[in-house]
């Protein structure tokens, strides 16, 4: 999700905005996280931002994310495979954001988990802890952090997906 | 978890004997469920029970099954994979009942989905839907419903699951 169709990091600028001053137009280094750009005495706030409840609730969707995975679903089983183990004040708001920008995923679809030790052919994922030991096809997402990466085939956009996939 | 570790037949037999008077101590039928058992009109009643947030908060625990696990833990890397996404209102309930009886569990071995598409060499379930296509060893957990199928290997108790894989 976050990164993936869900962007945390224009929410993490806006509160680290609000209360540090942190630019707006902050862009974030090759290879760097959020952390890496506030503030030493803060560099862990993004953990408290991302634990409250709501966090995830109004996060904007990743450009085109929408289409291309209505569009996938034509053809391959798509699942949502989500990391939200980790905060588990955000389960329920995870869940209700997917089924306000996502009504076509059903349930049976959505998986929220901490690792992904899932049986499927293709994973599109930005972290590639992710795909340690993964037996499919990894697709690395481009985010910031990931952008030195070079052991993965790489999507940069959800159109790149689309015109591989479909 | 549901009828694995947790019990929710003791609860909905509870709900069900507040608001309908069904007996306490009602034995489900082999192949069957709770619904065949109580009159219907309100046979669909459980799905209410079940999507009230609290109702997994406080199911009892299955007999050994901390234990057992405890000790599996030491052998096998352990996931707790519940189908707990059909009941989006109760997904922190399920968290906080495991972080309550399982807290030698961590946030990186649980799974919350819909389909069990997960990659393990052994899964326990009560549910044969869960083994369609399932690559691994499947472990039939009985429960009232599974008492009729013939098909799978079968554990009786986490005592029997501790004698096969310990």
């Amino acid at each position: 999700m976050d990164e993936v169709i869900a962007d945390p990091i224009k929410k993490f600028i806006q509160l680290y905005n609000r209360d540090y001053t942190v630019p707006l137009d902050l862009k974030i280094d090759a290879g760097n996280e959020i952390y890496h750009h506030v503030p030493k005495d803060v560099e862990q706030k993004w953990f408290e931002y991302i634990n409250e409840p709501g966090f995830f609730r109004d996060l904007e969707i990743i450009p085109d994310s929408q289409r291309v995975i209505k569009a996938l679903q034509q053809k391959y089983e798509v699942y949502i495979v989500s990391a939200a183990m980790e905060f588990p004040n955000c389960l329920k708001d995870k869940h209700d954001w997917l089924a306000d920008h996502f009504p076509f995923i059903d349930w049976q679809h959505i998986i929220f988990c901490g690792n992904k030790i899932v049986n499927t052919d293709i994973m599109i994922d930005d972290r590639i802890k992710n795909f340690v030991n993964y037996p499919g096809r990894p697709l690395l997402f481009t985010s910031p952090h990931n952008l030195l990466v070079t052991d993965y085939e790489r999507v940069n956009t959800w159109e790149e997906v689309a015109g591989l996939l479909l």
